[in-house]
């Protein structure tokens, strides 16, 4: 997988992300379809190759979910493959490695760019894990806030059987979604393993179910959170679980924050509507984080790939 | 709830914790007990509303957990509830938000003052969660060491159903309890559901109990810890698992200064009883551990309300 | 238990690692077995004593990691007990505490010395606990990368009814490798419990095992791991997890240059083997890591022990 390919996506800021019309735009190796009620779905894309992960693919996951999280019709995007494969893992045959890059520092992990942009989309993301899901087929689910797996889905992390290290911010994510006895397990072992396997079950969001039943189940859950959940709410609360804190202390302070920030916002209607007894009817968007003044609490790193002037990067 | 309502009580400093009498204090929407063997409980207590969490019940709480850290007649602290609920949530009639604060850095959670409170007291503290827990009558019960709950609790956390943001110092405390795949569940569903539930079961330090066992095996758990077990010990290794510090190699060398202080205080007697085989007498208190040099090893955030004076503070 | 004995052991870098016979040198309190294969058994030896950890137990452990790091014969390395016992924890007939240490920060904890000498090892480390597993004699196997137990071993973490501090580097481990939960249950209750406890089943990679089926199932896992996995890959990999970043941002960054290095190393044969559907017949070795500009991330600690001369340590 060539990570350094130039990038044939506009940038988010230079498109109409409110009025983007996802069913005519040329994407490559994945598909994106909108449903009424702020549901999104995105394909992974190649059926005649079990889905297999490209730079093509790669750079066309980063727009998209870039345009998702901008786009305030969308409040919830579900991730799925075509056809019976989830993702089969990244196609090899065209080799693998740090594409264009010439030192390391210079190379981005195409997958970290994948995963970073599915953690930094402020709507909720299910992964409906419908099929087999290997290496980067797997640890782009990592980043979801949900999973969801057919119970017939072939799964494995054989990054130890090909000679390289973890990817896609897998060795972030993976310890704090299963713990470290799992995440070495699985990890290490590199094993092709069912979803009811005892590493794998700290994974998924529900217990594995039938094949036919993951991405209807995914559809059901996303229109529920995307019609009666306040999006502003959910935005801050997962990154407040992904992004935490290093201490209870700095926290509190931050929390505090949030809670104040969030009481001009959403809390009045679903207050409001809490003692109405009826559904709330939330106006907020993921822009109002913006002008929050603690938010974003973290710094983002510097995803792009080969870097072509200047003097080498400090990190 | 107004965080920042006047607080009635006076500081710990100023009264004589050793003598403290419990049972006259005019406590605030709480009542505390003591019992024998070093055991207190404390109750939410409005029992006509379901123990719903005010502000007066805000500030009582951290006065008694205060007075509780500090009072050597105390070992083991139960926090449960009057009647059938064990807290209802936060109660809303008065409104929500950021009582007086005019800007969002003044702002302190009130969750957050009675969560740092929990998890600032030194005794092992256990949540006898004997029913219906909701909203801040859950997240209060993070900071404890252990949980119980009775099997016909319904249980919830419905911030994203309310527009609000994760308080309580939940967004610390609910990843490192139950792991990122279940806190992400419970948070952005905002869903009721019994403790049974594959997300909320490694909530519960034992499998969810028959309502009329929860406080008794409380009490059971309590008196055993505080008649067998050293003081000293229980209050330095609570604070190494929820103050973790970020790496192996730091970690060693602070637990290597713990092991050189407690083979100064109880170990003596803890491998004496032990060859003798009979039940220690430990003469430690938590006050032992203030000579400690590494401790404590974080910085307290200061947790008061609105502050009146004085340029805004860094954070 | 001294920690600050006479060290008996030379340097590591003062003997020849690729030739050590393990079979002849004079280990005390421990045994030292290799099988083909690139696998190392290390026995704890004092059988009459159910293994009991000393301070010789403890230098020879540390030396026995240190050369089985460094050995590119060795890949993968089982830790075990001789006889029906794993160890029955910290040999307290002589007396507990800070052996010579005359001030808190001169103290370096025996069992963190052994518990960092294994996490340092760079080849994957399997615990075989093949009987009762009391203290450090727990403690010593969470840095190790798999647990495996046998369902008769009584096990206990009894920290809290001897007095004393968590050691071993558990108050980093234990939470990442069971969650808070079940880290607060173990180790302030401080009971005997069998492996099949609710707090307990986290620790274990696979399901309690019958006594005799413990030992051969580690060499089975290990035999695989060091003939099928990639050593660089491995050794990278559970630094990674262990070692794990505070950020995603960040880890992308790491993984990126992970990435880059490991696919000039074993990633090429490990791409072409799978295209060839035959088994890798992977070069690297943990030297390789020696060269990759990023590794270490973190900073080793000085666990040596007296410290006689100079000035005070900072920490």
């Amino acid at each position: 997988m060539t990570s350094h390919m130039r990038n044939p996506h506009p940038r988010v800021s230079d498109v109409d992300a409110q009025n983007f019309d996802y069913s005519t735009y040329p994407w490559q190796h994945i598909k994106v379809e909108t449903l009424e009620n702020g549901v999104a779905i995105v394909y992974l894309h190649r059926p005649d190759r079990a889905n297999a992960f490209t730079g093509e693919m790669c750079a066309s996951l980063v727009f998209a979910f870039e345009l998702l999280d901008a786009d305030n019709r969308v409040k919830a995007v579900i991730l799925t493959g075509s056809g019976n494969s989830f993702c089969a893992g990244a196609d090899l045959t065209g080799g693998f490695g740090s594409g264009g890059a010439t030192y390391p520092r210079e190379h981005r992990d195409g997958g970290g760019q994948t995963a970073l942009s599915i953690l930094r989309c402020r709507k909720v993301t299910i992964a409906a894990i419908n099929g087999n899901a290997v290496g980067i087929g797997l640890t782009m689910t990592l980043p979801c806030d949900f999973r969801l797996v057919s119970e017939k889905a072939k799964v494995a992390i054989p990054f130890t059987k090909r000679g390289i290290a973890m990817e896609a911010t897998s060795s972030y994510l993976l310890p704090r979604l299963v713990g470290n006895t799992k995440a070495l397990d699985l990890i290490l072992s590199g094993d092709t393993r069912y979803p009811d396997d005892i590493s794998l079950l700290p994974l998924w969001t529900r217990p594995p179910l039938p094949s036919e039943k993951v991405l209807p189940t995914a559809i059901e859950m996303a229109t529920k959170l995307a019609t009666e959940n306040s999006i502003v709410s959910m935005a801050l609360c997962k990154a407040q679980i992904w992004r935490g804190l290093k201490d209870p202390e700095e926290t509190h302070l931050i929390e505090s924050q949030g809670i104040y920030e969030t009481s001009r916002v959403d809390a009045n209607e679903g207050i409001k509507s809490f003692f109405e007894k009826r559904k709330p009817r939330f106006q907020g968007t993921v822009q109002d984080l913006e002008r929050f003044g603690f938010y974003p609490w973290w710094t983002q790193a510097d995803v792009s790939g080969k870097i072509s002037r200047g003097p080498k990067p400090k990190l």
